[in-house]
């Protein structure tokens, strides 16, 4: 990638001489912004840009450029992709537009583009793209226009729409966000997120990565470099219902990934997911101050609503609010006396107009070893105050350093001297108390999951006997079926998870034989049902040899009603399990992230309230104690009210062990065992159904 | 309060002539800029503040003016009070602070200003207030310094803190809207938000009301007139948490209401709640376009990403996205035709610049019968664009004036353009996709919840037997004790709701000799103990009269050990009811909203996921309906997943009765039906426990 950012030379291909199309504003950008490199033109005529001469075709170029940038309709692309290969250009950013995103006719295109960059041994950004710009080298490949921009940024940007990136370069500007490289990849038919990110988590010059993605084409490589990203790595995912699916399809060709496992893989690989622009700026601009390293707050307000404001908003993310000790108190009341105010958190600075007292009581309420960080309410009119503002939060960047303790800073003022002090003032500042309260959050919160993420431990040791699942495998494949429940249960037993003893008989005469302890349950099993309840194919709580039988005949007659009507292959006998919380464990192979495993507990929870939890398998033990912790029926499971606790160990040893045998045995398609009997602490779990699919 | 709004003349009590002091500066406001009554001063020396003259004492004012302004230390209000009084002077603003929210020791000097304006029948907004604006006829009592404001302004603001109150008039001016009357009543001694509120709601130059709330001094009577209100109210209620209680109350005495209440009266009011400072400039935008009558929008873009973008934040409001019928698709072609981007929605408008074209497509849009609204992204350059962005944003005008359907603008454009067109504009832009949509949702459940409110029909008749609930009020009063079980039932009875009958027994020999039908529940009777359960005070499922002996004499041995002991009064013998699903009715007398019901699922629904749904009583049958379709576990009665459809016309009958009998019986503080069986459809509930507390 290193090339794409540092070219030292560049061709456009698709300039024009006369008349003021994309490729010429290419040209412009960098002559005028002020690239060294060599940049040479491609186009019907030749002639001059600005300096940068414009060939005829690619082969009169009298260097062989690091980067040639192809802005020509869709249907010539791929001529002057050969003529490129031929001449030894190994680095092509394809801009047009008009490719799979516009028709599934053009997929030949697509096609053949690929089989020239293999041919040629050619890496390619795009198509439908604006590519990249490195801002400390003034190399812009974009046809847009961009605002002046310092150098020295250390904020990356990966954008998969050209419009969204230009739009959130424009917002870093207006928000003292200096940008440092941005790669905007379009349809990504060969170099993808993963290639950029890769280098970016490399590159000295990079401390933030921003990205904006509509659909992650390789998310399991994505999951295992954020899981070893020192730098916040903060991602706008959107495509997220079946709403957006065919706009995205028409946009960027993305498709649309299961959010709850974008979702779970970010909290694993502490990933910030911001959900619109307002969370994606505030997540860049708390990131960049020292990490809130737990969630005890003080709240400084120059307004006494605002102060309200700002606790609500600090119930509403969790933070306390630090009692002042009597020290802190006095230390401030020789700083300022006032009659009105009290002296609280929220401190109410509302009679205070000396400026350097500000700074003063924040720096004592930075002191404090108990507050981790501070909520700052500014209000002032800007004719009198905006300088005296200034230096005030020149003072807080000073403190925040010295102190190692973000102080979010909530300014009020008129709207053009905001807009300026946004622009201008190094030191970020936050619109609203919630907002603040929320990036104070987003700190806390990143803190928080890399925390864990950094001890998540080792995977569990695995014991699953390959061979054994195998052979079902097979033979479930000669017979074209899926696995039967005591097969399922079998599969499940040889990864390792113990699950509740069953007898497999083929009719109630057979059952009427078998020495049983009572009460039992029995179960159709059956390649047609695989939600054998759905069909009445579960008698529970059978208390003798006699009631089995009736119990199965009974079945019988009940599946002959059914059409059509269900293949009987048997039934299977397991005494029934002790009582306990029912849960489940689940997972499967997602398509763009792999395996997965899915935890939480049955019925309503699962069915109402969609209260579960997913993470990339395999997992740690402490990443399955995260996944039950983050239920919110997480209180069931330690007893609320009264109620036993529940067996967490056993439990999330289970989830550990489900996701070794997805992440193993990758034909498994599908694992659901339902349900999990989770017993009292210390006496395990009974799982008394499994269902397995193969691929 | 016409006066306040329109005096025809005003004195400033504490106006310095030689200082500018807040007195002087609110003199100043006034004269400059054009209030057109007559303006006096008050303070230690005679002279002029820019034309208004200043009296040395408030007999020496040559007229009565209409309103007086206190604006002296708060130990030197109650003696200009006693003066403004013996003047004839009828309405008075208090802004000067230092009264209770400083300390409880200033209610003495309360106590003595609520004297002297009973006495001169005073009325009077305050103290620590900044009191009124009327910006038509350019009057302001505040002593800050106002922005220019055009006449006209037909949205009203009622506010808590005059610092939020500032700080949103400003934003109104940032985004082209106009205030009309504004108030500021502080510690509301007197004059509260209801007064105000009641003549906003009949002031014909006022369309909309938008509030700052910190706690509701009578929320009763807010929810009456909100409950009439063809006006929208748009409320920021803070000081919604634990957090916030101490600096509530010093900054305007405001106690904390449950916040829960404050939503449930909102939804069934009508009233738009808005959280923060984005929502309710967002929804002071929205509202004051045509109303969104269901939840069917298109979405145009001009750039692919952020149509995405949209859909997502569609998919979140629970919009849909119309499919454009082949007819619009092919009206839309006659008006432009593009190569690279399909005809769909969210229709992709990236390829056009031309904005005429902008215009009629949004029409044939707006004239799609399956529209109800339309989210437009809009993004330009400045340099080129701003002018015909301007026109574009006129004919958004005329057209949702002309199809009476909202649209909102999403503009993306460089910041000083934005700043520009949001002051500048009429029409109101959004500056996010997200918050677009969160717009056209304030404006669909505004309608939905009104069209609801207007419909929500009559009160149940109520059949209570008052003489019969008085009677064991007064027993258990002479007792000095709370009601027993079978009293509570008892209650419940008189008031209406059927409840499972029971036999009282003062011993397990008494119990022995009872005609029963088994199985049956005993339970405790205790003065002490109101959760029997917690006590071991409820067995269920006794087969025969064994067991119940043997219960009997079980539990008294149990709770022998429990310390203190809790008195056994009798036991209360009941039938088992049915099953069905476990629901609870409740309600209490709350302090700031008198009588509400409450009611909701049982269990974990009710522990873990505190899924409650609450109005004030009474509530109809409609809203009795309603409150149930709220809970996240309404498909939990209405059978989902093959379970039985549960008896929810019973069940909200029951909530009625409970919510009549609050409402009529005002000195039972707190009722708790607690389960109420709610059985099979047409097969009605059964209530087995009730706790009742007298006030």
């Amino acid at each position: 990638m290193e090339k794409f950012f540092y070219p030292r030379s560049i061709v456009v291909i698709g300039a024009s001489v006369t008349k003021m199309n994309l490729g010429h504003i290419i040209v412009l950008n960098n002559r005028e912004n002020g690239y060294e490199g060599n940049i040479y033109g491609v186009g019907r005529e030749e002639g001059d840009i600005a300096g940068a001469h414009v060939y005829d075709s690619v082969d009169k170029i009298p260097e062989v450029p690091d980067v040639a940038i192809i802005i020509s309709p869709a249907q010539t692309v791929a001529d002057f992709m050969e003529a490129c290969g031929k001449k030894g250009i190994k680095r092509i950013v394809i801009e047009s537009g008009g490719f799979s995103e516009y028709s599934e006719g053009q997929n030949i295109l697509e096609k053949k583009i690929l089989e020239i960059a293999d041919h040629y041994n050619i890496r390619f950004i795009g198509p439908n793209c604006i590519g990249t710009v490195n801002f400390d080298i003034k190399m812009m490949m974009p046809f847009g226009f961009f605002p002046e921009t310092p150098s020295g940024g250390r904020v990356a940007m990966i954008v998969q729409s050209g419009g969204i990136g230009s739009a959130y370069l424009k917002e870093f500007g207006d928000n003292a966000i200096i940008p440092g490289k941005f790669a905007a990849i379009g349809n990504k038919l060969q170099i993808d997120e993963v290639d950029v990110l890769d280098y970016l988590i490399k590159d000295e010059k990079t401390d933030v990565i921003t990205m904006y993605m509509e659909g992650f084409k390789r998310g399991r490589a994505f999951f295992n470099l954020a899981l070893r990203s020192d730098k916040p790595i903060i991602v706008q995912k959107s495509n997220r219902s079946n709403l957006t699916a065919k706009i995205a399809q028409s946009h960027t060709t993305a498709l649309s990934a299961d959010d709850t496992v974008v979702d779970g893989c970010f909290r694993q690989a502490a990933v910030i997911r911001a959900e619109d622009n307002i969370d994606f700026l505030n997540a860049v601009k708390i990131i960049r101050l020292p990490l809130m390293k737990s969630r005890r707050v003080a709240v400084l307000s120059r307004s006494g609503g605002h102060a309200v404001l700002t606790a609500d908003a600090c119930a509403k993310f969790g933070f306390s609010l630090v009692d002042f000790p009597p020290a802190f108190i006095e230390t401030v009341k020789t700083i300022y006396h006032t009659r009105v105010i009290a002296h609280q958190n929220p401190l109410d600075l509302g009679e205070i107009f000396d400026y350097t007292i500000f700074t003063k009581i924040l720096e004592e309420a930075l002191k404090l070893p108990d507050v981790d960080g501070v909520l700052f309410n500014h209000l002032y009119v800007a004719t009198y105050e905006a300088e005296m503002s200034r230096d005030f939060l020149s003072n807080v960047g000073r403190l925040v350093k010295q102190y190692q303790k973000p102080v979010a800073v909530t300014v009020n003022t008129d709207a053009p001297e905001l807009l300026n002090i946004s622009k201008n003032q190094g030191y970020p500042i936050f619109t609203s108390p919630l907002i603040a309260a929320k990036a104070l959050d987003v700190s806390a919160t990143y803190y928080e999951e890399k925390t864990a993420r950094d001890a998540r431990g080792k995977n569990v040791p695995s014991s699953i006997n390959m061979a054994a699942i195998e052979k079902i495998r097979e033979h479930c494949g000669a017979e074209k079926r899926i696995p039967l429940t005591d097969e399922a249960l079998q599969i499940t037993g040889d990864a390792g998870i113990g699950c509740v003893a069953g007898v497999t008989v083929k009719s109630a005469k057979e059952a009427s034989k078998c020495k049983l302890n009572f009460p039992v349950a029995v179960k159709l099993l059956s390649r047609d049902a695989s939600h054998k309840s759905d069909v009445g194919g579960v008698r529970l709580k059978i208390q003798n040899h006699k009631k089995l039988v009736e119990a199965i005949s009974d079945m019988k007659k009940v599946f002959k009603k059914i059409k059509p009507q269900p293949t009987i292959d048997g039934f299977l006998i397991q005494e029934m399990a002790a009582d306990g919380v029912e849960c489940f464990v689940g997972g499967r192979q997602d398509p763009v992230f792999g395996p997965i495993v899915i935890a939480g507990l049955g019925g309503i929870f699962l069915e109402i309230f969609k209260d579960t939890s997913i993470r990339l398998a395999p997992v740690t033990k402490n990443e399955a104690m995260d996944m039950l912790k983050q239920l919110q029926a997480y209180p069931v499971l330690q007893g609320a009210r009264g109620k036993m606790k529940a067996d967490i160990d056993a439990f999330s040893d289970v989830i550990c062990r489900v996701s070794q045998l997805l992440t193993r045995a990758q034909d498994i398609a599908e694992i659901d065992l339902n349900p999990v009997i989770v017993h009292e602490k210390g006496k395990g779990v009974s799982i008394v159904d499994s269902r397995v699919f193969f691929k």
